[in-house]
Order: C-alpha cells, then sequence, then structure tokens
C-alpha cells in the first residue's frame, strides 16, 4: 500500500466507531444499564414485544447489508473489500438524517442463505438497507425479505436511484416544458437500477417506456431468463418495437442510462423528439461524456460531481430511512418513494431550475427533512406506518 | 410501562450510536469516503485480504451475539428482550477498553443456523462474543465457529466467569496460605460457565476438582445425555465418589458455584477443610446468604456488588478481547485465559490482599491494561497473534 496515499491514510482504522450513548461513571450507572438493573427493561420487552422501538437502538438503526457482488462498478469483489462503501453508507446515514447504521458484509453469495441471515439479524434493526446485491439476484432477495419482515427492506441500486432518477426526470421535464403523462422514456441497462426505473416510471404515470438491454430492445415477442428482463418484455414497449438502441429512442423524449460507458452516441441523441433529456448515470464513466451533446441535448445528468446535474442516492436514502423510521413504518411503498422524489425535486425552486440545476446538492439540509416529511406522509395515506410521528401534527394521520 | 422508573427511562431510545469518526463536509470529503474515492480502499482489499484488518473497522470491532435463550438469569426471553444486555455490554467494551462492540441479537435457535449465520457475517468483525446462549447448545456451537473463523469466538459465559473465579481463587488461596496445585474444589452447576471453570481449573493445575449437578456429584460411574456432564463425568472426581454436594464437600477447600439459590448450607460448609473457600455466583441470588458463613467460611465471594469480593465477568471481557484485536490473535487460547486470570489477581497487590479484597474493582484503570498486555504476551506465546502489538517492546514476540 501507499501509505502516502491520502485516501488510503483517512480509512486506517475503518470510518465508524460504536459509542455509549450514557456515561458509565458508578457502580450505580453499571447496576442501571448492565446486570442487574437491565434484567427489567429486557422483561418489559419480553411482556410488550412493540416496546423493542422505545427500550433498544433498535428504532433509529439500520443494518447495511452487502454480499460484495456488485460493489460499485467493481464487480464481485467479495464481503471484506466491500466494508469501505458499505462503512461509508454507514457514515453519511448519522452525518445526513442522523441514523445509526451499521454494515454488515455477509461471506455467502446464496440467495437462500442471505435471507435466512437477514432475517434471522433482523430483531435489533428497524430497518434494512440492501447494498450492492448483484442483478437478478437482488429481486428475489429483497422481495423475500419483505414477506418475512416487519420493517422496512429497501435495496437502494435500485430504489434510490430510481427516486432520484425520477425526481431529476421531472424537474427536467419541467424545463423543457413537457409533463410525464405524455412522455417516451428509453431505460438503459436493466440491471437492479434500470429494473427500479422502469416500474417508478410506470408508477409516475410515464404511458411509454421501453427498456434496452445488450441483446437489444426487450420485447414481448421474445422470452428471456433473466426475470428482470422478461418483465420489462411483458410490462414496457407497448407498441412492440424491436431493434437496438437507436431504434429505442427515435422519437423518446428521455434517454436514461444506467449501463456502460460509450453506448451512447450523439447521433442517436439527435433522432430523439425536441428537447431531448439524457441521464447517462454509468459509474465512473457515462453512458456519453457531457460534452459530446452540447447543442444537442436539452438537459444532461450524470453521476459525477465534476458534471452539472449530479444524480446521487445520497439525496434519497437518508431522508426516506429518517421518515420511515421516524413513523416505524413496516415497508416503504411504491407511494413513499414517488413523495421522495417529489419532496427532492420541489427542493429546487421555480426561480432556480435551469437545465444546469435540476436536482438539490447532496449537502442541501433541507432534502433530507423534506424527503422526511414527505415519506412519513405517504406512510400514513398507504397505511404502513405504526406511530405517530411527534413531529407532524396529528391531524396528517 | 412506568416512565417514571429511572432506569426504563435511561433505556430510551437504546443506549448505543453508530459515529463517524470523519466528518464529512465538502464534496472532495464525500469523494474519498464514499465514491468514486472509496474504490481504490475495496480494490487493496480485495487485492490483499489482510489489509482489512487496517482499512475497515475490522480491526477494533466486535460482535456482541445472542439467540436470547439464557439471558441473565431471566431464561428463554428471546432476541428482542435480550438486546438491553447486548447493548449494555457494548457499551462496557467501549467504556472500558474502546473496543467498537456491536450487539446482534439472531431470531433462531437452531444451532447449525447460528453456526453459518455467524461464520456469514464475520468478515467485518476481529471478534465474536457469544453471550447469554443456553447450556449445551453453547459449547458446540462456539467450538465449530471456532472452527470455522480465523478471529476469536469467545463465549464470555463459559471463558469471562471461569477467568474471573480463577483469578478469584488464586488470591483467595494465598489469603489462607494455600496452592491450587494441592487443591480439591468442588464445582456446583455445570451449565456454560460451570464446565469452562473445571477446565479452566484444570488447566491452573488444581489435581481433584469435583462436579455436582441436579442429579449430585457426576461419577464416571454413570453416562449423562448432556455432553458437559459427560465430560465432566469422564474429567473429573478422580476418586469416583459419589453422593450429593454435602459428600462432594467433604474436605473441599473451595466450594464454586454457578448454579441457583440456596443450594449451599452451611451445615455442608463446615464439613469442608479448614479455611474454606465459597464462592457463590448464582445471579441475583447466591447459593447462600454471605452473613450465614460469618465465623465458618474464611474467603466468601459472589456476583453482587453489595457484597465484597464482586466476581463480575467485566474484569476480563474488555481487557481479554483488547488484547485479542492488538495482536490480531486468531482465537484465545487457554494460555492466554490463564493469563488474563493471573493478571487479574496480580492488580491487588500483596498489601492491598485480605479476605475481603481479593479481586480489583470493575472500575479500576489497572485492569484492562495489565490483562491486555498478559493475554498479547500469552498470544505470542501460544502463535496465535499475527501482528506485532505496536504497544508492546518487539523483543517480546
Amino acid at each position: 500500500m501507499n501509505v502516502s496515499d491520502q485516501t488510503l491514510l483517512l480509512h486506517l482504522g475503518g470510518k465508524l466507531e460504536v459509542t455509549p450513548k450514557i456515561k458509565i461513571r458508578t457502580r450505580d450507572d453499571l447496576s442501571r444499564v448492565y446486570t442487574p438493573g437491565v434484567a427489567k427493561v429486557c422483561m418489559a420487552i419480553h411482556e410488550d414485544p412493540a416496546s423493542a422501538f422505545s427500550l433498544t437502538i433498535k428504532r433509529n438503526t439500520v443494518a447495511v447489508v452487502s454480499d460484495g457482488t456488485a460493489v460499485l462498478g467493481l464487480g464481485n469483489i467479495g464481503p471484506a473489500a466491500a466494508m469501505p462503501v458499505m462503512e461509508g453508507k454507514a457514515m453519511l446515514f448519522k452525518e445526513l438524517a442522523g441514523v445509526d447504521a451499521f454494515p454488515i458484509c455477509l461471506d455467502t453469495q446464496d440467495p437462500d442463505a442471505i435471507v435466512e441471515i437477514v432475517r434471522a439479524l433482523a430483531p435489533g434493526f428497524g430497518g434494512i438497507n440492501l447494498e450492492d446485491i448483484s442483478s437478478p439476484r437482488c429481486f428475489e432477495i429483497e422481495r423475500r425479505l419483505q414477506e418475512l419482515l416487519d420493517i422496512p427492506v429497501f435495496h437502494d441500486d435500485q430504489h434510490g436511484t430510481a427516486v432520484v432518477l425520477i425526481a431529476a426526470l421531472m424537474n427536467a421535464a419541467k424545463c423543457v416544458g413537457k409533463k410525464l403523462g405524455d412522455m417516451r422514456v428509453v431505460v438503459c441497462g436493466i440491471g437492479a437500477a434500470g429494473m427500479a426505473i422502469v416500474k417508478m416510471l410506470h408508477s409516475a404515470g410515464v404511458p411509454v417506456v421501453i427498456a434496452v438491454d445488450r441483446e437489444g430492445i426487450l420485447s414481448g415477442a421474445k422470452t428471456y431468463d433473466n426475470i428482470a428482463w422478461q418483465w420489462c418484455a411483458e410490462h414496457t414497449n407497448p407498441e412492440g418495437i424491436e431493434g437496438g438502441l437507436a431504434d429505442a429512442l427515435r422519437g423518446a423524449d428521455a434517454f436514461i442510462g444506467v449501463s456502460g460507458p460509450g453506448v451512447l452516441k450523439p447521433e442517436f441523441v439527435r433522432g430523439m423528439a425536441a428537447d431531448p433529456i439524457v441521464f447517462a448515470m454509468a459509474n465512473p464513466e457515462p453512458e456519453i461524456r457531457p460534452e459530446l451533446l452540447e447543442g444537442i441535448a436539452a438537459v444532461v445528468g450524470t453521476g459525477r460531481s465534476d458534471y452539472p446535474n449530479q444524480i446521487n442516492n445520497v439525496l434519497c436514502f437518508p431522508g426516506i430511512f429518517r421518515g420511515a423510521l421516524d413513523c416505524r413504518a413496516s415497508r416503504i411503498t411504491e407511494g413513499m418513494k414517488l413523495a421522495a422524489a417529489r419532496a427532492i425535486a420541489a427542493v429546487v425552486t421555480e426561480q432556480q431550475l435551469n437545465p444546469e440545476y435540476i436536482v438539490p446538492s447532496v449537502f442541501n439540509a433541507d432534502v433530507v427533512e423534506s424527503v422526511r416529511r414527505a415519506v412519513v406522509n405517504a406512510a400514513y395515506a398507504d397505511r404502513v406506518a405504526r406511530r405517530v410521528d411527534k413531529r407532524e401534527p396529528a391531524d396528517e394521520i
């Protein structure tokens, strides 16, 4: 290791610590937080399991769980090598939203084992953030866990990405004077994120969604082994068009890429409808470099911080979990995700909105609180909240 | 819940938080602790797995794992109700030894499942503290996990208790002018703690150990379903005596009770050898109240803070894990446990030692450092240390 490297130095000893909220200075302190006094607290929970939310760390604690199979753009690097990402995520949870998050990296890649392990370790947690689990395994793992658990299970690579992209699309549409209900949107790359984006585009009322992956436009005329592709074949592309990305984009209003570097060509964008919107999210190298789209696209966004319109999950996951924990939601519904997307979009005011500023900065302190409030209200509306959030007026229930 | 109760109030919201060690204030900070900078750290670990110890929280982090089957004296109250104990334990790890410990309470009681779950979640941890897992399941779970993992797996109810009791016995023996190598010791209650105590008495050179449980003296003339009882039947009671606790104690030098309230009678102690030593550890109500032994026993210890000689695991586990983590031990050997016991005993000086002061206070700051140093040196001697502890002179390796 080159120890002079600042990033590596910053990581020496890891990035998190677990600290007591109460000092133990005397024998009396000890007898209250530990034996024998703690026995009374244990029995209170034993008699009323719901009191675990008030008497333990559960109500504010999220497990950040990965099996290391799809870490950043690095692929299947395993659980130990995934830890720095999960630690970073836990830091952001605490810094941005006051959520206590702990990284759990699993040395197994068997979906059945992952489901059983996460189910079993859930009692101490108020939510599960799944992270960097490869597609299509991630869909089944998330679905089965959510069926087994009464706390939110949220695969951030899917839904966090989708929420922020929908927020960006809402504001980009405003910039070009279009409505989501009239749009034709192409999603390129049907992995974890692509699949969730396609579903959210449906929920957001986009009438025509076309999904494209390595084999071209996914079409109901074919069948696919990959369950995400098959779902898209059955639920997108209502006109049954065939061909490649260029064909899909002909006349489209927006391109959303969650695929790989360089797959988008300027000439494809020239074939889109007027004022094309291009979100080239592949990381670190986008589907197309924004400078190649000058004078061609109306709005361009990427995942990178060195271009305008950085579309980053950090805008979503802290606030969405803050809201879910505050109202003790049993799950995160499509309604809560859409509410989060609208809240993120609304942080950018009409006055501020322009093609180079469609999403707020990740350091904008209004984002977490806006998302939190929207998510809490949507949880009440969807009847998945189990507690009055004391920060909200009671009449909002 | 009676919210006026101070202990319950203290527990509202839980007792731990997970905090970043580095502040994230700017986009540059973000890009170093999270994407894209973190990718370099991930790849460094992927290329050299041992670097997980330096580049993640692993080197200072312990999982406190329970299935809630034997919590304090409360029995099988389940994982949610066990959380307050595990949180308290994690607080003590941090307060006393700077170890980051995180509670993991498992919603399964199947030993095979527990082994697989803990094995799988281990990559982010430098040690596993098993806690409040019922006997005899605990023996198999610990043994199998230690075979599977290259980090220490330590069931504190067994070994922490045994280490502190051996320390207390060493000093009690000094008080009465006896040597462990000449003693006859009765252990009453062969569960998790009793079994570990019996084994450690052997390692410490006690020639005659007699194990007693509900069926009386465990004897090689019988066979038992309980694997701990069967082990004791084969490895203790060299004279093959039979009968009950009173018979076992005739002529014995020490009684060690880890059983239940009231099983020891003053008349049994009158039948012991001169200057009897009585450790009545049942919690919260000991095997005999110390006031009943005035003028009968030479040294009396309990688990309680309201009598002299409180024999408490808190004297052991912080220092033993501090030492194991500092030298990156792959396991905690019998040698390391004996070294810890001697270190605890040695914190009480010759001048201080008396029948009412045989173990140091849990708040004595010398305890953790003494245990740590002894454990590190024993780990080198037993060749389970994988790193030079920078706080120790290199020539101690």
